[in-house]
């Protein structure tokens, strides 16, 4: 079965919203053997809407909606459903309770526009909204499926997990497709494609396997794709080929599928019964936000300082001035002198840091902008890596990659991993 | 002038990567007085992109596409384009010196799939790339403009702002298009729609302008849009709605614009000459995280600590250890010792602080999941505010949403804005 995916809305079609639900339902229809092989935007216009309805029924087995059934007047979809499947609105009670237990749980008594949102299309099957008030619409029609959810990302993935999933997971696909992605990061796109080869050495060309390289400023990403005739068969393909992959570049693999690097330094460091402590200059917090990103990190990560001024580097983390004044805040000595202090000052087993030029301003020709150095200290060794990232994706890009390269670094020095 | 916005890719099918190159070129083509009324994402698939290119060529002045032109095997959108224009590829010195450096810049030799990517379709225009080394591409046909760019999001949107829209710029649209978003926090959808009242009242039906609520977990933006004859007409429409709108609901609004909540506080404290430090606990970073992407933050931003152990909390912020053990980390006590505790130690004119339970785990009937106390403190007042978030987001937008919580009550304790 093949699906289409549209977002209904002006704020996407202006560029003022990123679409981040297509990615998310394209991703769980993949997990119950549906790929979705178009993805269309609208505005909030009744007749464009329309012909996508058209278009996407007469060519798709699933369509999957998204957007335009807020509580105000710009949101039209509702009212488009019901003009494409020629049916009206009538008051569905379980929405309409659903509606007055969120008011009352905030102590606040609904609207009447909240409770019009109640008003479903006649004959659809409801999908109730766990987190929100507009719930969603189910229509078969000719062994088709038609779903039609709202655009909040949390209410919408309530709805593909409670009932898209589990609906399509009853019906028989015949079809099994799996993927499985190995993140790296430290080696360019190009260079990661000359350690792996030809890929006709790693699958034949008329397996229905295929691997893709994703680059992205954080790292490169492999995805191996199959498709199958079973699970068992699917899932063997799948592991050939990573087997094969991690014997070429296993040390530049930090993890695969969903997994971030915080979470893989995480396990390594509850493995290995180690603790962790970040001092920040240039990432401003962004390294603690990571780490802090995963539930239980509390078990290993200690604290973290951001040292925004000189001063705060020397009452925080005891950076001696002198190496301040000497080397500057952003150089070698300074790295190592933070990795150093945090790691003493919260008597953790790791101390990580950060310094470097973010941008836009504050470079000079011998310290351009994007220069980061990265510090490190355990019980046997204190040193910094010195990297230089370009301006391209600006300062946010910089702060993203210097707190992956210190994420990076932590990780490769508990596998002792050299660095090249 | 109406434009199509296509991307091409299958790691955006399967919804591995989430698509913000479309919400950029909008954007950017808005600026320029064209609207893109569809956006399309299809696969690596020669026939899917044929159909797309054609469809989209018969039905828009504009179409701009992205993605599939890196060095490896799974990138097929050159040859496509080449077929769909009846071309061949020859080599762009110009492209070919700006391989040749990119690679000198970081000390090795391009291997010949790096040079390769010089290769152009043959009645194309080329767009050098300032970032990368796959240059993009124009064709002019019919009157109608046919945009090829690369996938990475910043060298494409170096493509866009040097050629793109300065091309635009020189074509006439006859058509001017202005958009003005509010961002307020700190208020429901609902009670906002409310406090502004009947749309009628602001402007008029046939106006040709537009209002729309874009709710998200930090906030709701009012978005103004407004088509006219003249640049001076749209501005002094959305001039008009926007001076009703803050006069309806002016202490929820932040920004306008881009502005996030972290710029605008970073304008306060500088215009009022005060500092800030952060004692974080739940958000862990993100706070400090958010206020260092503004460029300048260290003229008014002194320090962060991210207290994640009881122990730290004690040691790096002076919390007594009697507050944690006879309320909890969780408290109002422990939020405003936090505060307190930073602002003293950093000797800074204003201290926040978080401390709260961003889940899944660590909740209990009396302190669940999503419960946060925000803390404050200045000169004249130290005090804690309690927040209770649903779960549906997840751990990570309880952080973003307690983030926002505590930087709005920075915003408003200067701007002496009540709480309620």
């Amino acid at each position: 079965m093949n699906a289409e995916i549209i977002s209904i809305g002006d704020e996407l079609l202006i560029g003022q919203v990123i679409n981040s639900n297509q990615a998310l339902i394209a991703e769980k229809l993949n997990s119950a053997g549906v790929f979705a092989d178009r993805m269309t935007t609208v505005g909030d216009n009744e007749q464009d809407i329309i012909d996508v309805f058209h278009k996407a029924f007469s060519t798709h087995d699933i369509v999957a909606v998204t957007g335009g059934l807020g509580p105000t007047h710009d949101d039209t979809t509702r009212a488009v459903v019901c003009k494409f499947f020629d049916t009206d609105l009538v008051m569905n009670n379980e929405a309409l309770d659903n509606v007055k237990n969120i008011f009352a749980h905030r102590n606040i008594s609904p609207h009447k526009i909240n409770e019009d949102q109640a008003l479903v299309p006649r004959t659809c099957t409801v999908i109730q909204n766990r987190f929100g008030t507009a719930p969603g619409y189910f229509f078969e029609r000719d062994g088709k499926y038609f779903f039609v959810m709202p655009g909040v990302p949390y209410e919408m993935k309530a709805m593909v997990d409670d009932f898209v999933i589990p609906f399509l997971n009853k019906q028989k696909t015949g079809l099994v497709i799996r993927h499985l992605t190995l993140k790296t990061t430290g080696i360019a796109e190009s260079f990661l494609a000359e350690q792996i080869g030809d890929v006709k050495n790693i699958f034949s060309p008329d397996s229905r396997i295929t691997l893709a390289f994703l680059p992205s400023p954080l790292g490169v990403r492999l995805r191996i794709s199959v498709k199958a005739g079973t699970i068992d068969e699917a899932e063997r393909n799948i592991q050939e080929v990573e087997l094969k992959l991690r014997g070429k570049a296993g040390k530049y693999i930090y993890a695969s599928g969903d997994v971030e690097l915080e979470n893989a330094v995480g396990i390594l460091l509850k493995e290995n019964k180690l603790t962790l402590a970040a001092a920040e200059s240039c990432t401003g917090g962004l390294i603690a936000d990571r780490i802090t990103n995963v539930s239980g990190s509390s078990e290993y990560f200690e604290c973290g300082v951001i040292t925004y001024s000189n001063r705060s580097k020397i009452y925080e983390l005891g950076v001696p001035a002198d190496a301040i004044r000497q080397y500057g805040a952003v150089s070698k000595q300074v790295a190592e002198a933070m990795a150093f202090g945090i790691r003493a000052k919260a008597a953790v087993d790791i101390g990580i840091s950060t310094t470097g030029i973010a941008g836009p301003t504050g470079g000079t020709a011998e310290k351009p902008v994007g220069l980061i150095w990265v510090g490190y200290s355990d019980k046997d060794e204190t040193f910094a890596l010195k990297l230089q990232f370009n301006y391209g994706g600006g300062r946010r890009v910089i702060k993203e990659r210097a707190a992956q390269a210190a994420l990076e670094l932590v990780r490769r020095r508990i596998l002792k991993i050299s660095e090249e």
